[in-house]
């Protein structure tokens, strides 16, 4: 047997480089490192050495870019890689993106630039903001919520939707933490709560939650479409960014795509490490083709800060080529006492998604205190 | 319309509990509040003061089992929660798990004792090591690797997959990095690769990645089979855990799982916050149907201590009812001249995974060197 020598290789690569850029925390010598390691560990994962000099070397290996101190222990750092290794597909996107580094300490991803041949890849949101607009005839914020407590008989669940969607929710999705209990079977709860959303006659959307194991993703969201619902909220950190991708583009048009942040708080809250607040949910949701992206509000029961929120929100509307604009909905312990305030700091191009606060009295009154105070901000 | 007032709910529960524990960081009264919050957001997610006395709040609400202080600023809290919760599903059980207390820093999973009507859901490994062990013939270690760099013309590829696979490699499978990209299509990889490897007519087989788009899965885990692969590399951090269950539960009863990590880096690498180790690489893996769970090992190009490649090894072997032990395959930057020194630190019930380093001069020495320092670890 002979060495194994690696041929130089020859590929026809488009010269169209996709590139990411990441804050590294360290020292600089260790910044320097981690800066290295990403070149390589984001694509051959291999001893450079062995590497003969050909167009693996050359174009393969990712490139530097950018490597500046921020501070002495932070350093913003950027690469770019042929658009080719992403093979135009979202899970190898992801991977390259974070994959083997995410065991790495000390990286963030805080910038994605994506070449239009990429980006062609995605058809995105088929809704966003201009769609849902025009399809619920406002020119306001998206009034939202969720079907709570888990426990609660599926007749109980289908009564507070009607009164939701008769006062004039517009988007009225299952609590995330519904699946298929004993005490709520996914069938008979999607038939019974589409049936009276229906019944309700408003403009309001029952969106049900997708979150069935894999086999049975199909056949669910068949009888839901079936049964009458206008969209579905999906889990991307449960099912993976790209079931998300495929139910928003294979599903009817229109069909709405309300994306929950569930398990993706692992990659945000560690402020030195993971993937920053708007990538992840806003410009990684948009490409999976979510309509509206839920993220937890400053304020409420979770920890995002004021300027992460508001970076999400911008990142949810910002110009991407054909991708649509999606509907950032901060979440999470709101009530319509905060709806003039969220106005203030979102603006109209928000999607204010009140839950557990709307059982507090009569429903319908509630939704009626939202919509008050939506048209008291409009004046 | 009248106050929505909540019926008291009677539902029908078991009364099988399963039990999370969770290390907390934080002063005490800091500490307290995220317990608290963890039993009403893992569950009902709404104002407790707005449930009425019924089962709801008794069995639904998740129940405090354990509040201590580990010292003044971490804690180790354990609650447990109806088994009905779960459903049974394994999406469902990482929301319970981590879900939305993933967006609140200071939490980490470290515990999870699974009752047997909620394990009885889960087939687990369809080989594990006893399985493997017998398929192999051998009483130590697996000898596992990846085929690279990315950009390697297929032809070469299968060349190096026959000289690894005629030396007596176990597992071959694809760099992590391999999707289907422009210079190296999904479908003209695997054939010749997987008819490289038949050729060799060794022991050895070929796992193919199936890091696919969705709507591909199907059609290239068949193709795959057709072309005489063994197994697959499945990827749960970028296509869900639960597609690599329904992958594992639904493939030919021979074909060989091998997880890897991508991505999953995030849920680890911060010790106030995540998932465990030994949880993630080992109990989930092993839910999840993983034959073989890869994980950075220390010493390596990544950061894992080496007390959490113990706990993840532990975690993969321990017994669990019915699910099979996983073969712990410690990897990342690894070598033949570390073998022994991963034999004595993690024994024969492991899958020693070597990439690059085996390029460096002839494949087949190399592997022969892996090979004689296991034989040499036996003496």
């Amino acid at each position: 047997m002979t060495d194994t020598v690696l041929e130089p290789t020859q590929l026809d690569l488009s010269g169209e480089r996709l590139t990411i850029s990441y804050q590294l925390t360290g020292g600089e010598p260790q910044a320097r490192a981690i800066a290295d390691q990403i070149l390589v560990e984001q694509t051959i994962e291999f001893p450079l050495d062995l590497v003969p000099d050909d167009d693996i070397r050359a174009e393969i290996v990712a490139k530097e870019v950018r490597f500046d101190e921020l501070t002495p222990s932070t350093y913003d750092f950027s690469a770019s890689f042929a658009v080719e290794v992403v093979g135009g597909q979202l899970p190898q996107l992801l991977n390259v993106l974070f994959g083997n580094i995410s065991m790495v300490p000390g990286i963030r991803v805080t910038g994605i630039d994506l070449p239009t041949s990429l980006l062609a890849c995605f058809p995105g949101p088929q809704h966003g903001i201009d769609g849902l607009r025009e399809r619920f005839g406002t020119d306001g914020p998206l009034l939202a919520t969720a079907l709570k407590p888990m426990g609660t008989p599926v007749p109980q669940l289908a009564e507070f939707a009607r009164s939701l969607a008769a006062a004039g929710m517009h988007l009225i999705k299952d609590d995330h933490s519904f699946a298929t209990q004993p005490f709520c079977d996914f069938r008979e709860r999607v038939k019974a709560i589409a049936q009276a959303v229906g019944e309700a006659n408003g403009d309001g959307i029952y969106l049900p939650s997708l979150n069935v194991p894999v086999e049975d993703l199909t056949s669910a969201i068949d009888f839901a479409l079936e049964a009458g619902v206008g969209g579905f909220l999906v889990l991307p950190g449960l099912c993976g960014f790209d079931t998300m991708r495929s139910i928003s583009a294979t599903t009817p048009v229109d069909t709405v795509i309300m994306a929950h942040p569930a398990m993706l708080g692992a990659f945000v809250t560690d402020e030195t490490s993971g993937i920053a607040h708007d990538i992840m949910f806003g410009t990684l949701a948009r490409l999976a083709g979510a309509d509206v992206s839920i993220y937890p509000n400053f304020g409420g029961r979770f920890s995002f800060a004021p300027a992460a929120c508001a970076a999400i929100a911008t990142a949810c509307r910002a110009p991407l080529e054909h991708i649509r604009p999606a509907w950032p909905s901060p979440a999470g312990g709101m009530s319509p006492e905060r709806v003039p305030e969220m106005l203030e700091f979102y603006g109209p191009d928000t999607c204010l998604l009140v839950g557990g606060a709307l059982y507090r009295g009569d429903i319908g009154k509630q939704v009626a205190r939202m919509r008050a105070a939506v048209e008291g901000t409009k004046r």
